[in-house]
């Protein structure tokens, strides 16, 4: 199943891919606001978890869990946030968000309004992500191993 | 595991309870805007996923799974979003919410801002809610079936 005018069915993101087999990816979201932004793409086009079988759902599961597993041993975040939507584009992915009490949405959803901040908090905010920054490629390559461990 | 001062621990959430276990319990959300919104909330005061042991992963994604098939069967919603974030209340949660093109936020994220809507458009989506929401009881009928058949 492949959906020509699907931008996740013909993907551009090689450069920020961390893993991939036959029937997934994980890539590396480019978020300025939120470091170690991560994505498991199924590679099929299907919109729906329920679109798919039981042993298909329990993989691309597997996967997430790994992501959030790596995610919270390197980037030690206040909190794992997941959401699969899929809304604008519908063709299964699910978002794996570190979330840090300074960051500049917390504690609500990355994609409401931002509450405001002052400017010492968007200071150490800045800081912490730079922090936060440092750490990405030992977390893709942890989450690689730990990816590869899963023998699918 | 109980924390006093969480309100997921302390439910008072029982008028809106669609099925409950040992370990789990899922709720009609009592949502004006978003008919069929469903949470499915583990009993047990963690806040990620990865707290859980594979077994009880699989068992709360199990009734994830099964509110999907349902909300597709009886309400038909153009996607089906699904969120565990948490940032509020750390204790571990999944947002089930039927989405229609025609509802406030559509395709955005039910946390945006909602887009701009023509006077007809909210009247269309007002019908079609009121429709949806007459669907309701079957629904939740349809669940508590699909959630006791699988056997936990």
């Amino acid at each position: 199943m492949h959906n020509p005018a699907c931008p996740l069915c013909a993907p551009d993101d090689t450069q920020h891919l961390i893993w991939r087999n036959d029937q997934l990816r994980v890539i590396a979201v480019n978020s300025t606001e939120f470091p170690g932004y991560t994505r498991v793409i199924w590679h099929q086009h299907v919109a729906e978890m329920t679109d798919l079988d039981n042993a298909a759902r329990q993989h691309i599961m597997e996967a997430v869990w790994a992501v959030e597993t790596m995610m919270r041993q390197w980037l030690a975040p206040s909190k794992v946030n997941l959401a699969q939507f899929g809304n604008q584009v519908p063709h299964l992915h699910w978002h794996v968000i570190p979330r840090w009490q300074q960051d500049t949405h917390f504690p609500e959803a990355i994609w409401a309004t931002a509450p405001v901040r002052s400017e010492q908090q968007q200071q150490q905010w800045s800081a912490m992500k730079a922090h936060k920054e440092n750490l990405l490629p030992a977390y893709h390559e942890a989450l690689r191993l730990a990816l590869d461990a899963l023998r699918f």
